[in-house]
């Protein structure tokens, strides 16, 4: 059984069912990081949310084409068009050149994907490999009268677009609100309503990042370029749009409107957002002092962490919340994280050795048709992770005996933690943890000698063994088959 | 002592000193990959290569600006600006978009450069994302009457060129020879002459990758980009251009010839070429069935490979010849190597717990002055390797008592091989060879029961746990202090 997949569509705000607009094809694409600092929990989150939503449609057999390009240009310090380029600035301050702050960051951002096993797309676009692109879609918009020339930069006109289409539609405000809400013109701007916003810049003399255009030499605004690279990579329309729901205005409301100026029609099927992360239930911030790379969770070196978390507990965390929940980082809940995925690879590793019985007394199946409900119900990892759990104190409870799973069904469990721990999750097995054939080896030969340790009634050699083993955090565990091993 | 650096200038056909054209900043250039297929040694040589390059100047005190391109459009699959694309072909034979041929093999590419410990450059920008900056270029050769139009394409006039520079200065070629050795054009060609070559070609209707100009829709041609780029990052003149000898024709010398016809100028100071290699004496190519990828070399999953060959053996088997000899992989040579890095590790590991003497039996200074010597002078890995084999052999008689070392010399000797071996020549020690603190602190306990056994004048028992040790690649060495092991 796999069923339908449902996803939440940020535009309707409603759950709907996802029906792919070219069966078997999936364009989808994600709003990656602006590359001017290291990778941090921020950018952890919409990147495993869509990684999970990634390996559940190719599961599912879906032909996806997955687009998450990179910020290498346009993404002012101020949302309104104004201050520096994030990257300039930082290039500025770290007396380098524009692109090798985008090469040091891009591969700081790669590095840690990495560690927490989040798949490469099939496409990583850069908005500064895209600038004709950019610029096609502006002399459309222009063309189609939903735009502005001033002094040499070009401007979308809200207004303009409000009268045929509706400004705000993705994210639920009113543009007479938004209006009266927002600053007045101080008459030194160019645009002629504070809403409007860039869609290319005219570069001061000093700007270093800046290219010929028809009306300036300048660059592009920071909207623009998801328009342009996802109307390149995946075509006029397609089927799911991600990011994190701090880009959902303006950032992804002016893409709509971008797309609908420049195109004529609507290009996104399925809008789709991460919720916000929290740090002891504060906004992370670099004024606040809590801001924390992944690095830092990485080697616990920051003053806010007690100890090291894996990238495997990083991610296992991030799952155990949805999506559309914010999330609160704190010791004491990666501390519960870390122990409970430890559980969880602990039961895997056993059911290789279970004793098996005739007849099941537990109904697997039934389990692993809850774990394809919760992962299609809008990609619901905390319900998903309680179904697995489940499995892991029927397991449990089987080694210990008060359970009972035959062959067949200790083989569906086995499956079922393939598909959905390690496939559709995508956690790892930490091989440091287990530490390889070699080390598997050594220990086997010290355990028998113990073993022949207590064949001879050497009690007091077979306890140092264990003691010592116990210090360099090796945990034995004696069975009627002999002994098995762990790490603490 | 460190000297002064010398490297074989291609375009000077001799050493010269190296002197930085703006001290302490050095610009860097060398041609990556097109991404169209797997890593394999031809990727691997000039990445390593100009790798070491990278770390000698960033350790003699320059700030090195290193930029690496990836070749992802134009480069067509003759040199002669005929056939197709080759990333296109590998599109279509994949059934993929251009792009996503791009991201799996710079992913690829990326992966082993990272295994083979090669250092990311300071940029690596694309051709398709400079289309703008190449577009310019051909612009300033046209105005400056050097390429003419050709029903959409731009092609670079070579003879007119030749008029007022030297077509063939870099490669040595005579243009007259070579107008005589090329075919003749057969009426059908756009061009002028045969060795004319495409700054811009005007795509086919079918051809994916292209973009708007003011000649056509098309692509710019192979040549153009690293000019472009070199240009964009280092300026109109930069001190190294490096790739490898295949490059050297028609390649470099079209890049020289556009530079100075755009520019006016010899944009490059020194040119670098790493030699060729070759496998069990013939060429590489898949035609051969010699086609190795370093994915092959690093499983052993190969018809030609008797065993696998860890990445860092692959780097040291590289470093043993100088980079402008060619290079034979064999079996027996890689093997040859994978010994003698394993002696290197080895004798760096038993420096710590060497006994030292009042006065050393070896000028240890001497040695490491030689060090200097050798990677100064255009890069003699293979000299320098044979100086630090002279310190393994000293380390190793110290070890035996038949030499002596002080105190002092020994640690100068730690910082001989923490600089040139790790630093310089990128040697890392293979966690997985070593396998962790946590091997050590198990085969530590084993080897505790093991002294005890003899302790206790058990000698079967401290015979056995040696001999177990040895099957599963473990070797236990006795010595005064009691005993160090290595694997095998």
């Amino acid at each position: 059984m796999e069923g339908k997949l449902f996803i939440y569509n940020s535009l309707k705000r409603t759950k709907e069912e996802f029906v792919a607009i070219n069966y078997p094809y999936v364009g989808l694409y994600v709003c990656g990081p602006t590359v001017y600092g290291e990778a941090h929990l921020g950018h952890a989150r919409p990147a495993i949310t869509f990684d999970i939503l990634f390996r559940l449609l190719q599961h599912l057999g879906y032909k996806v084409r997955y687009v998450r390009n990179i910020t290498d240009v346009g993404h002012l310090e101020n949302d309104a068009d104004q201050g520096e380029d994030k990257i300039a600035k930082k290039a500025r301050v770290e007396q380098l050149e524009p692109m090798e702050i985008v090469q040091l960051y891009t591969d700081n951002y790669h590095e840690n994907m990495k560690a927490l096993n989040v798949k490469s797309p099939s496409i990583e676009p850069r908005a500064s490999g895209h600038i004709i692109e950019q610029q096609q879609i502006i002399q459309k918009i222009i063309d189609n009268g939903f735009a502005y020339e001033a002094n040499g930069s070009i401007y979308f006109d809200v207004k303009k677009y409000n009268q045929t289409n509706k400004y705000g539609l993705l994210s639920g405000r009113n543009i007479d609100d938004l209006l009266e809400n927002t600053r007045q013109l101080d008459g030194q701007e160019e645009k002629r309503a504070s809403l409007d916003f860039a869609l290319w810049k005219k570069a001061k003399p000093e700007h270093i990042m800046r290219w010929p255009s028809p009306w300036s030499d300048g660059f592009p605004g920071w909207h623009l370029e998801c328009t342009a690279m996802s109307t390149k990579y995946l075509g006029e329309t397609f089927d799911i749009h991600g990011g994190g729901l701090d880009l959902l205005f303006p950032h992804h409301e002016c893409e709509l409107a971008q797309s609908k100026a420049a195109l004529g029609k609507d290009s996104v099927k399925y809008w789709m957002h991460n919720n916000m992360i929290t740090i002891n239930g504060q906004k992370m911030g670099k004024s606040l002092g809590n801001f924390i790379t992944l690095k830092e969770l990485f080697s616990g070196n920051h003053t806010l962490l007690e100890q090291a978390y894996s990238p495997m507990t990083i991610r296992f965390f991030i799952l155990q919340a949805h999506y559309r929940s914010t999330l609160d980082f704190s010791n004491d809940a990666l501390q519960a994280s870390e122990k409970g995925l430890a559980r969880l690879i602990s039961a895997y590793k056993v059911l290789d050795g279970l004793e098996t019985a005739e007849k099941s007394t537990y109904n697997v199946e039934e389990l692993k048709n809850k774990c394809y409900q919760a992962i299609l119900d809008d990609l619901n990892t905390p319900i998903l992770i309680a179904h697995l759990f489940e499995a892991v104190k029927i397991i449990n409870a089987t080694k210990i005996g008060t359970e009972k799973l035959s062959k067949e069904d200790v083989s569906v469990l086995k499956q079922v933690f393939e598909l959905f721990v390690f496939d559709i999750l995508g956690i790892k097995i930490d091989e440091n943890a287990g530490n390889g054939e070699l080390l598997n080896n050594v220990v086997s030969i010290l355990l028998n000698y113990r073993q022949k340790s207590k064949e001879n009634k050497d009690w007091s050699t077979a306890d140092e063994i264990r003691n010592e083993l116990k210090e360099i955090g090796i945990i034995i565990k004696d069975s009627k088959e002999g002994f098995t091993w762990e790490m603490e």
